[in-house]
Formats: structure tokens, sequence, C-alpha cells
């Protein structure tokens, strides 16, 4: 891999860890009056009722996370540092930095009568990033020298996963209209393909 | 070590950084009044009452910082970055990222009526972190190579000093339900536990 | 390149990724009222009305983004970390960590009777980063052995780009005193000028 | 230089930079409500308005980055991480980190009846910062092998800046109690004699 994929890498990785870390900024600290005689039952309720900012917090970060690890795996093929994959890159960073605001919205309106509202907008974001991935693998196989590692049967397998996690991403959004749990259900159900397209890339290896 | 489990350990590093720094966050600017005669006299008072954010501050700082060190302590023994090792250190993380939040609701509420339920729950989250350092452990260690540098012994050291951690957090919640104070010292008196771990790591190469 | 330029480039690596991360934070969650029956078509218009606030944060991304490849780029003619580039480093380091706030007050103020302040204020800000980018080109050029690589041709090609830049901004600010959205297309426009100064830098090795 | 000097370095130069990013979040969008006639002139005062908190972000940054070049200055001479240094980078760390809270309550209150309260706060972080630098040099110091770069005569002038430096920020606290400008001036005063100390690190080697 040349030293400017590894730069690009390096500067990537930044931004999936400040973006992961910054979603911790959702639990907004609950305040209650002082010397409220029932001041710690309110607190243990105030704490309990963050159940849907703990769900979008937990969503949110395994996925990125796991998104995270799949960057790497793709970069693995990738060998040329050129504007196209430059800008591939560039749309999915903009897209993982945007990921904390859907997942802000999910935290505040899971328990509420727009939840639907909430989760459509957190899978459409999600259609973006899948499409995103779809272009950064495009704008790394156009690249691939002949003799490179991984036979063309592989990046096919991969290809077909980007895609089938685009349609399921699509999918969760059409669900969540009408369902916002269900919708938000099959997120959390894409972490083991995305997962599993880990394994692959090490067995190539 | 191989360049993948660098890679994780990097990346955490990241993590455990920018986690340290968001702690800043709690503590919020004191508004007073322009014009207000005692305005002196007050913002002093407001500096004053920011006392348990300073500890709560101190506290995690220096947990997470002394974390950080336990962690390459750790690494150190990995040679495998697996999916079992990506996963026990992708949990890790998200505590990591979460430990902001509990520290901010100590904060604003460790001179409150409701300074138990803060500290149960800060301690809480430190019982999962030690239990996340335990699997963290694990998924190490069931990857060692015969000939790996450091003892049997070195390793059974090492993990009753992560499961001591574990009984001592939970001690600490359950101490933190009516002595709140108590529960916050407990906490406070591991690290020179989790420092000496380092010592030993060091002796060992 | 020496490893001292390799450490301030790492460190501006940091600055630049994590400015760019912190743009989020100009989207706030809409608050709205628990209960009301009307919630779901008052969170979809509070998303839409966030248009401004996407206006922004993409541009602001992609300029830093462009900047971020242009500093590298910059960076390969300079072969000593004396005081004069650390300084000229600084100041564009202090102009991108400031970034994030005339971006928020775009946000907040493109759909707003202000929006030539807001947008004045933004073009303002990148007039001093491009002053900025030509005293950091002089800080380079000045160390610049004999031998090295890249002619005295491609350094002045860059320079007039860098000059070019300046004028760009420089009228984008009077523009928006007036015509706010034209100010900020100018902005927009100059994307490709900055991106085509990447080719050029990679075509000179 | 051992490898894990370099990673303490590394972890620093992390919180260095996200301690300086964190700065701008003092700047807080001016709210101005819809509709208002006279919304220009208002958003160019509120604008205006924010000189304090130019002036506490100027002075914070540039401290902060020149406080980051003599800490990889000092690290040149170390040669070991053991716990004496390790605790006392930890203590810095800290401090670093909490920088930001002085700074925003500068920015708050320097226009403010109370200026003399928010400016002898901000000076007496820096003491705090002069005393921990005082303990990182000696941690640093006492592990020196005898043949190593720099003479004793170069140590015993950091040592004597170092302790200088101590006496100007106490000096600056005391003044800024009566005279809060003069003791933010002192601050600014310093940088020429820190940005000195960078100039002699380079000659030594």
């Amino acid at each position: 891999m040349d030293k400017e994929t590894a730069r690009v890498e390096a500067f990537s990785d930044g931004i999936f860890g400040i973006a992961m870390t910054l979603l911790i900024l959702e639990f907004r600290v609950p305040i209650l009056p002082h010397g409220d005689p029932d001041a710690r039952r309110q607190l243990i309720h105030a704490l309990l009722a963050l159940w849907p900012a703990s769900v979008a917090f937990l969503l949110s970060f395994g996925t990125v996370l796991i998104m995270w690890v799949n960057h790497h795996g793709l970069f693995k093929h990738a060998h040329k540092a050129d504007n196209r994959l430059f800008f591939a890159n560039g749309l999915l960073m903009l897209l993982v930095t945007f990921v904390p605001f859907p997942t802000w919205v999910l935290a505040e309106y899971l328990d509420h009568q727009a939840a639907n509202v909430a989760a459509t907008f957190y899978c459409a974001t999600f259609v973006l990033v899948s499409i995103s991935y779809n272009i950064l693998l495009w704008s790394v196989v156009v690249n691939r020298r002949p003799g490179a590692p991984g036979s063309e049967m592989t990046i096919a397998r991969v290809r077909r996963s980007y895609r089938l996690g685009f349609v399921a991403y699509f999918l969760a959004m059409l669900v969540a209209m009408f369902w916002p749990y269900i919708g938000v259900a099959i997120c959390f159900s894409l972490w083991p393909m995305w997962a599993m397209l880990r394994y692959y890339e090490r067995e190539m290896r």
C-alpha cells in the first residue's frame, strides 16, 4: 500500500473515532431542582427514561465501529490515492461525521409519537452511507493491478454484500415510516453481515 | 505484535484521548446578570460550587488514564487481531465513550440529595468496564503462542487483579447506594492497584 | 522529509479532523412537546428547516477537506521545521479551529434577514485562511534546497493559485454584503480550483 | 527514544490537539428573533461583542500550541517511560484538558464587572500548568544517561526558564486580582520566552 493511501486511512480513522465519541453528547444530564424531597426517585426515573438514547447510542456506535473495520478491509485493495478515491472517501467521511445528528434525533424521539419520522430519517442516512460505500468500492476496484491479492470472485462477493446492504437499509427506511421499531431492528440485524465481511478480508491475505 | 493489533491499539488510543478530553464539557460557565453590583462575590461562589465537578473530573480522568496504560500492557500479549479480540475491544471502547455521561451526572448530583443515585450509576458503569476488561483479557490469552513472553504465572496474576477490580467496583456500587462518598472513595482507592499492574508489565519484557 | 515536519503534519491532521467533526454540533435536535397530536408533521418540518445548516455543513466540510489535501501537498516541499514554518502553520491551525464558528453562524442565519451579515462573516474568515496559506507557502519556499523536487515554475503556479484564492474570497466577501447567496456560491465554486492543485502535486513527484 | 516514550508523546499530542479544538465551543451563536427589522445591525453588534471570546481564544490557543512544542522539546531528553514520567505527564494532560474551562470563563467575563475573578482564575490555572511542567522536567532529568545529548548547562537553562515561567504566572495571578487586563497581558507576554526555548532545543541536537 502506498504512503498516500496510508495517510488517507489514518485521517479516516480519526474521523471515525471522533464521530463515535461525539455520540455521547446525546445523553443530557437530567436537571432536577435542589431540595426536592423526592429527588432520588426522580433521578432514577430520569436515568431510566434514557433507554431510547441508549438504544440509539448502541446502534450507531456498533455500526460505525463495524464500518471502520470494513473501511480498512476495503483499503487493503487500494493501490493508488487518486482524486477519485480521495473524493469517494471524502463523501463517506462527510456522512460518518453526520451520523451523530440522526442518532441524537432518534434518541430524542424513539419513545415519542413522531418515532417513525426519526427512525425513517435515521435509516435514510444509512441508505446514503451504503451508497457511499458502493462508490468507494468502485473507486478502489477501478485501480486494481492485474496481479493484486484477492481474486475477482472475492471482489464480486464484497460487491454483492454492499449492494445487499443498500437494499436492506432502503427497506428499513420504508418499513420505519410505519413501524419505527422494526426499521431500527433491521439496522441492528445487519451487524453480523458487515462483521462477516471482515472474516473474508482476512482469509484473503 | 502484528500490524493489525497496532491499528486497533492506535484507534483505541484515539477513543481514550477524546473521551478524556470531553470530560471538560461537564464544567459549565456560570451565567450571571451583567451590571449586578455583587457580581464578583457571586462568580467566586459559582466557581467554588464546582467542587463536585472537579472531583468527578479528577476521578474519571485519572481512571481512564490508568485504563489506557493497562490497555497497552494487555495488548503487548495480543498476537492476533481476530474477531474475538476486535469485538471484546469494541465493547470496551463503547464503555470508555460512555464514561463522560455518568461523570457528568456525578458532577451534577454529588452535592445533591440524590448523590447516592448518581454515585451508584457511576460505580455501575465501572462494574461494566471491569467485566469488559476481563473479557478482553480472555480474548487476548486465548490466542497466546506457546513461547510468548510472560509466564503463565504473570497472566494468572493479571487475571486475579482484573477479577479483584470487578469485585471492588461491585462493592463500591453497593456501598454507594447508601453512602455515596464512600463509594466514590473506593473508586479512587483502586488507582494504585491498576497503576501497579503497569510495573509488572514492564518487568516482564 | 525530516521527522520534525512529519510531526507538525500529523498534529495538523488531527486539528483538521476534529474541526471537521465539530461542524456537526451546528445541527441541534428540534425539541417538540410530547403528546402533541401533530408531532409527526412538525418534526418533518423541523428537519426540513435544517437546509441552511446542511448547506453550511457541506460547504465547510468540503472546503476543510480540500484544505487538508493542499496542506499535505504543500508540506511535501517543506524541508525544515524552523520557527517560521511552525508559526505560519500555527496561524493556519488557529483559523481552521475557528471555522466551525462562522459555519454555525451561517447555518443559523442563511434563511434569515441578516443572511448577508452571516455570509460576509463567513467569507471574511476564508479571506484570513487564504492569507494564512500564502504565508505558509512563503515559509515553506524560503527553505527550499537548490536540487529540491518541483521546478520554480511549479512553485510559481501554486503561488498564483493561492493569490487568486485570496482575491476570490475577498470578492466573495464584498458580494456577500449585498447578495449573500452569491457570496456562498463563490465559496463553493472555488472547490475545483483547490482540488486541481492536488493533481499538480502528484504529477510533480 | 524508546517506543514507550513515543507512545506517550503521540497520546499527549492527541490531548493537546483536542483541547485546542474544543476552545471554539466558547463561541456561542447569537440568537436573534426572526423577522426583526433591525436584525442586521443586531447581528453585527452581537458578533463584535465577541471580542472577549476572541482574546481568550487567541491567548489559550497560542499558549497551548507553544506548550505542545515545548512538550516535544522536553521529550527529546526522555529515555525511559517509567511511572514517574507517566504520572508527571498525566498531571500535565489533566491540566491541558482543563484549560478550555477557564478560557470559557474568561471569554464570558472579560468585559464584565467580575473580570478580575475570571482573569485570576485563568492565571491560577497556568500557575498549576507551570508547576506541572517543572515536575515533568524533573521526572525527565532524573533518568538522564551520562552521555545523553544536551549538556548540563542546557538543562540548567531550561530549568531556569521553567522556574521563571512559574514566577511570571504567579505574578500575573496576583496582578489580575486588581487589574485583570494587565494579568492577561502578562500571559500574552510570556509567548516569546516559551517560543525561544524551542530554538534552543533545536540548536542542541
